[in-house]
């Protein structure tokens, strides 16, 4: 059983002394809900929700303003959250698509056009992760530049426009497609002056570009650059709803009005347009406007823990260079028998790493539901042997 | 707004005589949830839940025995499903897909092996509604037969086969797909005879086998033959979980498990993997085991139920000859007023035909919230000018 499903089914029955510090109502004995809405997680990217949370949260919206559904992902709620990312985004339209990797997929085909010669950074999701879909499924060809890195310089790309020009049936690039975050290189940012250029070399010869942004709320805090200036760069941006959103699946993808309209008789052909969409995104739209605010705040949190925990010589953490929502943490003793003693007090970690014991740790909003000081002080306690 | 969204929003405020006969607690004033559960509709293949009602049913479920999410559509509640349709269809293995156009069509790509021709009805689903996806994405090539009908014979399926051998390059025909009931001829079924004699034939010819099954749980009442003896006939079978079963999106493929290990990448590839599918098909589990009893009593109920309207000289009713779950329903005067009324009387039809105005009436569980008796009375006050 995986960590997420464990959760789900077991929830939180130990004690848990940061919980009842955070809150102001302890719970009642034998109340399986007690724990509901108030464990502290470092390993996902929003609340990471129980299914029993889930559930709460949409029978609450659909017993008050209800929730109007979807018609095979067109329409109702689907309608509105494709409004409102296409506003934040600072494109004309948006559609909703099942997951991520079908976002990025329906984006690549159609931005190719003819010129089939897609370029990609090796280490991105879509190349690594989606089971050459893109190669197989709409003969794309994708070149995987940059290995080992999170940015395409543009010398790179002008050396592939060259090349393909240059063969003996000369092609051209069609797309370049950007990850940022990469989750393969622990959420790291491509360099946003470096994207600055791509885009300007791109658009010069004619090649469209893409953005997987499944993480992209969390760059404005790390680049200093905004949603829209980061999402200008490109034709179509592929936003992730259950990452940050705590939707239970679903993307968007945004765009131009020509590129989107009618597209959902693409997403239909793949098998995506679900009969209805409602129920695994209807709870993402309480956090899409607040997600900016609430991750700013829980990395100005995740600052005032990291110096308390600096005090204490068992503790060591370090952040990267181009970081966005990981740091890491390693503790003195056993990772195992700490990350058990900090689950007894409401902090669920990530499993240590096999090798060097190292935490890989996530920042997001649960932080919120405490404070610093007590989830520094559950750590320090989880620490003593 | 189309049938299903209005009623999910408006939900059903007008007075409901048949509804008050049918439950014995009144209704309080102003309660928005008075009337959950209580409407019946005559146009859904299930109890066509507002997005109010599944969001509570899926709030009762999370709260009881708790929900075993699953973790990208693999485990959890959905290998619970999983497992209870394999068994159903006396099949080996099954596997969750998000919709019945993905399950068709990874089972024809895998099916067809390195023989892509496949033989399908000229009016299945598959061929006219899933954008082509078997012929653009999978380099299958569909061969439409039996126009106007729903059975493909025998005769047709060796005359293909023999035309397909002699070309210029010799074509094997791959697979033979069916769908049935069939969705675009009213739900008729193909004939269970001629399905015997074509399976062996198939087989004999080394030809494998599907069934689009979406409906397949209506066949067992109207052709006597059993979910089993249906599915035995074919290599692989999808049945619909949000047609009869009340999820709000997903299929299941069953097959033998050599051909379902494993093909949760095939899934992914296509974007069809969802995070988590537990939303959307949780509520199903609830009516698996009991739909082929409540959809005979269903048309126990509509036979009584038409017998008592036929006492009526207001209203003719027609069955189809092979038909499963619709039968046909004309009323003298306006057609749309005689549904604004019944609608007030909690009886929801489907829009009439713009020609002839008759109504296609689908026959469904929610018929069993009252009785053969009380709906026959307020349709007959509803024809009432």
């Amino acid at each position: 059983m995986d960590r997420r499903r464990f959760i789900a089914v077991s929830g939180l029955t130990a004690v848990s002394p940061v919980l009842a510090q955070a809150t102001a109502a302890p719970a009642a004995a034998g109340d399986a809900d007690a724990d509901l809405f108030k464990h502290i997680n470092f390993y996902d990217d929003g609340l990471g929700l129980s299914s029993r949370e889930y559930a709460v949260l949409l029978e609450r919206m659909s017993a008050g303003a209800g929730i109007e559904a979807d018609n095979y992902s067109n329409g109702g709620i689907v309608a509105e959250l494709e409004a409102r990312f296409a506003k934040k985004l600072g494109k004309q339209a948006a559609m909703f698509v099942p997951t991520g990797t079908l976002a990025n997929h329906i984006a690549l085909r159609k931005l190719a056009g003819a010129d089939r010669r897609v370029l990609v950074q090796a280490e991105s999701h879509f190349y690594n992760d989606s089971g050459d879909c893109g190669e197989i499924l709409s003969g794309l060809n994708l070149v995987p530049l940059a290995p080992g890195r999170s940015t395409i310089t543009v010398d790179e790309a002008r050396d592939w426009v060259g090349r393909s020009a240059g063969g003996r049936v000369p092609m051209k690039i069609g797309v370049v497609s950007i990850e940022s975050p990469v989750r393969r290189r622990d959420h790291e940012m491509a360099d946003y002056d470096e994207l600055v250029r791509l885009s300007a070399y791109a658009r010069g010869e004619g090649i469209r570009l893409h953005l997987d942004g499944a993480r992209l709320f969390n760059l404005p805090y790390h680049s200093g650059r905004s949603l829209q200036e980061h999402a200008a760069l490109f034709d179509t941006v592929f936003v992730s709803l259950w990452k940050h959103f705590n939707g239970m699946s679903g993307a968007i993808l945004a765009g131009d009005s020509a590129f989107i309209d009618g597209l959902y008789h693409t997403r239909r052909m793949f098998g995506g347009s679900l009969p209805q969409a409602w129920p695994a995104v209807a709870v993402a739209a309480q956090y899409v406007d607040r997600y900016e605010t609430d991750y700013a705040q829980a990395w100005q949190l995740t600052d005032r823990l990291l110096a308390l925990l600096a005090q204490d010589r068992r503790f060591k953490s370090r952040k990267l260079p181009a970081g966005t929502s990981r740091y890491f943490l390693a503790v003195s003793g056993d990772p195992q028998a700490f990350r058990e003693r900090a689950k007894q007090r409401g902090l669920l970690l990530p499993r240590p790493h096999p090798q060097t014991g190292e935490f890989a740790m996530q920042v997001n909003p649960s932080l919120l539901r405490s404070n610093a000081e007590a989830i520094a002080q559950g750590l320090i306690e989880a620490a003593k042997a």
